[in-house]
């Protein structure tokens, strides 16, 4: 149960969103941007940052959402996103996106964590500035997002089908005019 | 030196701001309904809660701005919101901030650890459902601004005077519509 009254039963982040909306519509901004505007980095990739962050500050909602999202984008099965959050270096992505998520690592455990050597790696591997930068505000705001979800205890599906089923959808949608109530 | 080159001189989280407007403009509507729009927790109290997380995430920029935001609608000293920050148990502040600041304190550790007892504290404290909401969000998104802050390793003024100096003109004049080279 919720640590508030939330009035509606939504899970995870739709939850407080539902009981905020004033909130709720620049967050979704965010994430419309961050995740879904014309960029660079395709959608899959940034759905990786944010799903890896997830795993990483131990969010099952997010890392379940944006996992099966990402799992969409990139036409691979849920157990290649598993074995992205738990060893990426070991895996078969592209070596600039490894760099990315290196540094969205040292994100999650504060800002001052990223290295030089770590931009130098990513830019060497074909990373721009504007990458660069969205991959380090992309792993803030799931640092947000996160708290956000587990700070108020929300409930979750335990269900990881049920996430594969919405990606599409939301993947088509986006997050702008979010129908709350869906 | 900033991570990236940002095509400005501007310092902290200004940098990445005039450098990606695009992402700006949500952030600073977060931060404006969150900080400044009409709440029954005061402007005062909302700011001092994100410069008590931005202590904790040492990010000197974000605690210096919004520590002397916030001293100057509490009409204090710089020297009792470092007090605050250090030891806010020992202060004179309200005991219903306390235990708000007590939250904030959890969130920045990571969602989870805010327990069922800091909530009920706060609630006995008099604190509603929608002020412990907007903490465990106020709190979350320092969490973030916090690590783009520092993530992309931008400058900040070293002269705390700087900052008390500015804190009048944002509190009077906000977020939105910032004036990203002024």
């Amino acid at each position: 149960m919720a640590h508030i009254n939330l009035g509606n039963d939504l899970p995870g982040i739709r939850g407080p969103m539902a009981f905020r909306p004033e909130t709720a519509r620049p967050l979704n901004e965010l994430a419309e941007i961050l995740l879904r505007s014309n960029n660079s980095l395709p959608p899959g990739e940034r759905e990786l940052i944010g799903a890896y962050v997830s795993y990483l500050n131990d969010c099952f909602f997010c890392q379940q959402v944006h996992g099966a999202i990402a799992a969409h984008y990139l036409q691979c099965g849920l157990s290649f996103i598993d074995d992205i959050k738990a060893d990426f270096q070991s895996t078969s992505i592209p070596v600039k996106l490894k760099a990315l998520l290196a540094i969205a690592g040292s994100v999650k455990k504060g800002g001052k964590f990223v290295t030089k050597e770590q931009i130098d790696q990513a830019r060497n591997f074909g990373a721009t500035d504007r990458e660069i930068h969205d991959t380090v505000l992309i792993a803030a705001s799931f640092c947000m997002f996160n708290r956000y979800v587990d700070g108020l205890a929300t409930w979750a599906p335990a269900d990881k089908e049920i996430y594969v089923q919405r990606a599409k959808m939301r993947a088509e949608e986006g997050y702008l005019n979010l129908d709350l109530h869906k």
